[in-house]
C-alpha cells in the first residue's frame, strides 16, 4: 500500500508500505476513506520536534476490511470514525472518560500513521466508532474531522464547562480553536468571543457560532475580554495554542470561579503559581477523550446539525500529501484533507 | 485597645492601638473570643514577605458590639464566625460561590488585623456568619478553626472534588492539611491517604479520617501513592504546602481525570505545561472561599460532628502573641490560640 513517510525535516514523501495485518485479536484493519495533516505534524516538519523516517497522520475515517476474533462493535464494512489515540475502553481511566490517558494507549502518529491507504488499528472496540450506515460522500470531511479537530474542540469547551448563560472565549485561530467555538455553541453558550486578527479565521469562526471578535492579544487580548465581561472575565476560556503566552493570556481572560480548558499541545510553556493561585481559574486540558465524544459527535454530523469539515480548506490525493504540508507550512491552508 | 504589631522580621509587639469605629453603613464591630497564628502569619516573621509595623492576624471569633445601619445579618450580641477574606456577598464572583475573589475583596492581614481585642469587619452581611446561640466554651477553638484553616482545608478537598468511592491523598500535613484529612473525610471519601512523616501528626491526621499514612516525599511519595492504587494515581489530592516540589507531587499523583485542590500559597513556583497537559489533572486552588461553607462548617461543629480545634496544640494569652510566634517558627507548636 501506499502511505506517507516523513524522513526527515521537510523531507515528506509518498512511498510503498507493507499492507496491515492483523496481529492481536482486538485489532481491525480499516482501508482509509479520508485522512488529513494536522497542525501538529508541522512542529516535525520544521524540526522542533525529532523526526527520522516516521509514519505520519492520525485522523481517519474508512470502511472495516477485516477484524480480530475478539472484536465485537465493528465489522468488516463499517463505515467507521476513531480516535488519535487508541483506548482499551475497558480499564478504569476509560471508563471514567478519559480514553485518551487510557493506562495502555498508543498514539496513533508515528506508532501506526494514518496518512496511508489501509491502517491496524489495535483495541478496535475502544477506539473506533461505527456511522449509522454508509455516509454520503459530502459528510466524509465532517466525521473525519470529528477524528481530532471536532473532537479537540468539544473537549476543551467541555473542560471550560461551556454552556447556556456562559461567555466563553477563545485563545487561537486555527482549526481546533474554530472547533472550539463550534462547540461552545453547541453547548449552549450565550455569548462567544474568537479571538483573531485573520479576516477568513473571523468570518469561519461567525460561522461556526462566534458573536463577538478580539484581535488583540496578549494584555490588550485580556484587557478586551475584561471590557466584554463587566470587568469580571469570561466563565469559560478555550486554549487551543500551547505557548506561554497563549497559556497566560487564557488564564487571566478567565473570571475566578471560571475555567480554562487547553488543547493545545504545550511548548515551553511554565505557569507561575501566583497566577493559577489568585486567578482561581480550574484548568484542565491535555490529549482530548475524543472517544467519549465520538457517538454524540457522529450522530450531530449524520443529522447535518454542524458542519465542522469546513476547517478543511485544500484537498488532495494523498500521492501528493508532500504539497500539503508545503502549504500548512506556509500558511497557505489552515488544515489539508488527503482523499484516497 | 491591645493589639499586635509586627514591627519587622521576628519581632512581634502587644501594644495599645486604637478601638475601631463604624465608618461604612455595612461595618460591624466585634470583640474576639479568640484569635490565633497562621503558618501564613510567619512568611513576614522569617523575613521571607515584606513587613514594616503591620497589624496581624485574620482569623477570628467574636461577640458583634455594634452594626451600621445596613447590617441585616447579624446584630449587636450575636456571636459570629468570619472568614480571613472580606466580601460583598452579592456581586457576581460571591454569589457563583467564590466570596475570596470577590471584587470588592479585602484580606484581613494587614488591612485589619484581627490579633487584637477588637475589629472592625467591613461588609459584615457577606462575611460574617452568626452562630445559632452563644457557644459553649468548649466549641471556640472549633469555630475559631473554621475562619480559616479548617474552611481552607474544606475548599480544598472540595476543589479536588473528595466524595464516596474516591481515593483522596494529602500533601501536607500542617494544620491546612489536617483539616483536608477531616474534610475528605466528612464529604465521604472512602480512602484517605495522609503524606506525613511526624508521628504526632500522623496520629492527628487518623484521628481526623486518614486511612493511610505515606512517609515518603518528591517522586518517592508519588510512586507509593500509585502503588496504593493500582498504579493510576489517587481521584483527588489535596495540595496544603505551596513549594514547587509539593505542587509537582500533587499533580503528579492524581490519575487521569483527577483533581487537585491546592491552597498552599505558592512560593516561587512555575508549573511545567508538559505535566499539567500529559497528566490530564484538573487543578482549582486559591484563597479559599471560607465564607460559602461557614452555615455548613458551623453547623457540623455545633451538632460535635467534628472537632476541628485539635490543631491548636498552643493556647496563650493574647499579651503573650511574641511566645507563640516563636513557638511555631521553632516548629514546637502547629497552630497557637489566643485568648482574651
Amino acid at each position: 500500500m501506499r502511505g506517507v513517510i516523513m524522513h526527515g525535516p521537510g523531507d515528506v514523501r509518498v512511498e510503498e508500505r507493507d499492507d496491515p495485518t492483523i496481529v492481536d485479536p482486538t485489532d481491525a484493519i480499516i482501508r482509509l476513506a479520508a485522512t488529513c495533516i494536522c497542525g501538529s505534524d508541522l512542529w516535525p516538519y520544521r524540526g522542533a520536534d525529532p523526526v527520522d523516517h516516521a509514519t505520519m497522520g492520525h485522523e481517519y475515517v474508512g470502511v472495516v476490511e477485516e477484524v480480530g476474533a475478539e472484536v465485537r462493535t465493528v465489522k468488516p464494512g463499517d463505515f467507521v470514525v476513531g480516535s488519535f489515540v487508541i483506548s482499551d475502553g475497558t480499564c478504569e481511566i476509560c471508563r471514567a472518560g478519559y480514553p485518551s490517558s487510557c493506562v495502555h494507549r498508543i498514539f496513533v502518529d508515528g506508532a501506526i500513521g494514518t496518512q496511508a491507504e489501509k491502517a491496524r488499528i489495535p483495541f478496535a472496540d475502544g477506539t473506533l466508532v461505527a456511522t449509522p450506515g454508509q455516509p454520503d460522500p459530502d459528510l466524509i470531511p465532517h466525521l473525519l474531522a470529528a477524528s481530532d479537530v471536532l473532537g479537540t474542540g468539544w473537549f476543551a469547551a467541555v473542560a471550560a464547562q461551556a454552556g447556556p448563560g456562559k461567555t466563553v472565549a477563545v485563545v487561537g485561530d486555527g482549526a481546533v480553536g474554530l472547533m472550539g467555538v463550534l462547540a461552545a455553541k453547541q453547548l449552549g453558550a450565550e455569548r462567544i468571543i474568537a479571538m483573531s486578527r485573520h479576516k477568513d479565521r473571523q468570518d469561519l469562526a461567525r460561522h461556526f457560532g462566534a458573536t463577538d471578535i478580539v484581535e488583540e492579544r496578549g494584555d490588550a487580548g485580556v484587557a478586551r475580554i475584561k471590557e466584554l465581561t463587566d470587568g469580571l472575565g469570561a466563565h469559560s476560556v478555550i486554549e487551543a495554542v500551547g505557548t506561554q503566552e497563549s497559556m497566560v493570556q487564557a488564564i487571566s481572560s478567565a473570571r475566578p470561579g471560571g475555567n480554562v480548558g487547553f488543547v493545545g499541545v504545550t511548548h515551553d510553556v511554565e505557569l507561575p503559581g501566583q497566577l493559577l493561585f489568585f486567578s482561581q481559574v480550574q484548568i484542565l486540558g491535555g490529549p482530548a477523550p475524543v472517544r467519549r465524544f465520538l457517538p454524540e459527535l457522529i450522530d450531530l454530523i449524520w443529522r447535518r446539525q454542524i458542519d465542522p469539515g469546513k476547517v478543511f480548506d485544500l484537498t488532495l490525493p494523498l500521492e501528493q500529501a508532500a504539497d500539503g504540508y508545503k502549504a500548512m507550512d506556509e500558511r497557505r491552508a489552515t488544515k489539508v484533507l488527503l482523499t484516497l
